[in-house]
């Protein structure tokens, strides 16, 4: 398997005509994200039952809503990083964003719930990249305005509530250098131009930024990028994800053996659906596709009952008769992601699968969850605001005592 | 003339037969590189004899032997900086090596030396950038290996006098971060693929790292690449090299106004014959077509008696009769390098030129000279050894008061 993970997914994706990569993602015919077909072309692996059930044994607390509901979908060598915990042995996370927008929507947040679920479960440090070097050649932002956004969004991503103290944040303009350049040079080394051709699909006219950039994603997947948190400890790394991001993860695997570092484990969500409804990501271009971090109570309401794409019937004689479409329901697929309360969500899939429930019954509900999130996280990112003095601190959090911390286990 | 800068070398190359280019020097059919066709294929001018009278009238001292001998024959912009000097504007040097060897040969002093006449007659500070990343993605060396021949050649740099309170010697895998990374970006995104083929000649099996390396010798053409040193001033930049790295300067004169920066301006070299003859340059895997500078008195006598090509003539009577081929001859051309006397080199011309004077007693005064600069030389960076707590400045000497002293001009 290992070997066919760097083939050519640019011809493939002609043939399928279903696009996903880090810049696009697309269904086919403006349907739906296959997902059972994405796993077998990138070669990664379903996140089974059993898995799930073992990270549940091994955490000794329930599964993430994110993973009970299959949010979470998709891993690589995952199996291998529970192993080891088991073993008593140490891994690390790592995520990050593309600093590409001020304020973040709910999509933006899925990835850093997720992380901070694992980062508490399994107490392990973290590293979180801030891809403002990336953001400054995709979208053509200037270097101090790729900056500004990655300190905001940092904000952001510290409310999320990670463990500060086990937490590193970097944005790249700051950290690269030293250490983590070198990991560049040497991946750069592995790979050739018609490689990232094949995994990215870049064309001759694309500019030289954007070849030169997957190593600067692939090395924080490797411990020696950070000395002063992992020292020489070759540790293992688990980056949880949307799986768009898989073809910069595709090339680190397929790169870090030859290097010698560990290949880093991989665990894939599917894509956050639009209000409009669910056929790929969220378009920061048109705020009422999605629910921002930073929309009112009111906005969010009116959002929803204005945009949400519902799967109940055309009339209410229809909708008591046949029940809701929950396949493309969006507040039944939100409320799936947000809603924790197992027991609920089960009441509701009865209710308004059956009919007995109205539409408007159930964007009420999603209102109330989607307020009571966002509010929570704007009084956390307030606390982390009012913290002027550390802002600085804020984007590069170099935690001395994290290597002892992570020993806590 | 600017808009054609960085048109497609490599088609013209073919049609050519002559390359010159980083990493391959090689003239049509075996023969001599032509300099005049180089001139006119690059674009930039030739260092005429006006240009010279002036740099003597500004610094109010004899012009460097490579100037009065065409060493440095090319330039791009030198007047501009002459102009802006003479208004009282500041300048400074950049000037850099691949480390890919542990000692240096003749060729490789040559573009110290003069840099270290410019910046005595000029008073200015000066930069020199040891690329270990890029001899650690050509050469194939490790990231360690690189840096360790960074380090060694940093102590021959500092060896040929330059002034230490004015000169910031960087390696890259040290340095390259923060603004100088900024810049690289802001260059990287000014390039596209097609543009760094065109110059350079990558093809699509190389790999990335070559891609992403321009930019590296490119940004330390802008002060801003070095806060530390100019702070916020956009002074304007000289390069001393040999035309070989022409393709570098002329994407980056491409780039600089673009991103708002002054275009570098560029004072070239042609290049140093091998002990066997004028057809390119030197080759490190054969130690016997170089003098080194840790080469002993008797090896360098040896190697000029046994392998200096010579113009001389089959037999004392032809040589008395037509005299030496000064055309080829290699005694006499490495004199004209390192023979500061002018008188005497005249005289020499006229006496072996005539057959008057034997090759033997050439390359006898050609072997004073260099037995006496290859001993200065190894006394000067003995005492640059001996320091060795200072070691880790030696590649990294950062001058708080460069700022200051620059200003002394």
């Amino acid at each position: 398997m290992e070997k066919t993970e760097l083939k050519d997914d640019k011809s493939k994706e002609v043939e399928e005509e279903q696009v996903v990569n880090p810049w696009e993602v697309s269904a086919k015919d403006g349907g739906k994200i296959d997902y059972d077909k994405l796993i077998d072309k990138f070669g990664c692996q379903r996140l089974d039952e059993s898995l799930i059930q073992r990270v549940q044994r091994l955490t000794n607390r329930a599964p993430h809503v994110f993973l009970r509901r299959g949010v979470f979908f998709a891993h690589r060598d995952f199996n291998d990083i529970l192993d080891s915990y088991e073993k008593g042995e140490k891994f690390y996370l790592y995520t990050g964003r593309g600093p590409s927008s001020e304020a973040l929507h709910l999509g933006h947040l899925i990835p850093f719930m997720f992380t901070k679920y694992l980062q508490d479960a399994f107490k392990v440090p973290l590293v979180i990249q801030l891809t403002d070097d990336e953001k400054c050649m995709w979208k053509n932002l200037s270097v101090e305005e790729s900056q500004r956004l990655a300190r905001e969004n940092a904000k952001d991503i510290i409310a999320c509530g990670f463990d500060i103290s086990k937490t590193f944040i970097f944005s790249d303009f700051d950290y690269v250098g030293g250490a983590f350049y070198k990991n560049m040079v040497r991946v750069a080394k592995c790979v050739t131009y018609n490689k990232v051709v094949g995994i990215f699909g870049f064309t001759g006219e694309d500019h030289i930024g954007k070849v030169s950039f997957p190593p600067v994603q692939a090395v924080p997947s490797f411990p020696s990028s950070f000395p002063h948190i992992f020292g020489n400890e070759n540790i293992r790394c688990l980056i949880p994800c949307a799986i768009d991001q898989d073809p910069y993860f595709r090339m680190t695997r397929d790169v870090a053996p030859r290097i010698g570092y560990h290949k880093p484990a991989l665990i894939e969500s599917s894509f956050f659906p639009a209000l409009q409804g669910e056929n790929g990501k969220m378009s920061a271009s048109d705020p009422n596709s999605a629910i921002y971090v930073t929309d009112s109570a009111k906005e969010i309401k009116n959002k929803i009952n204005r945009y949400a794409f519902s799967g109940g019937r055309d009339s209410i004689e229809l909708h008591r008769k046949y029940g809701a479409n929950l396949e493309v329901d969006i507040p039944f697929k939100y409320l799936g992601f947000f809603l924790d309360d197992d027991a609920e969500m089960e009441h509701i899939r009865e209710e308004y699968g059956s009919g007995r429930m109205l539409t408007g019954e159930i964007k009420k509900r999603l209102v109330e969850v989607l307020t009571d999130l966002v509010e929570r996280h704007r009084r956390a990112r307030a606390a982390v605001t009012d913290e002027t003095t550390e802002r600085s601190q804020a984007i590069k959090i170099s935690q001395k005592d994290l290597r002892q911390q992570k020993d806590l286990r």
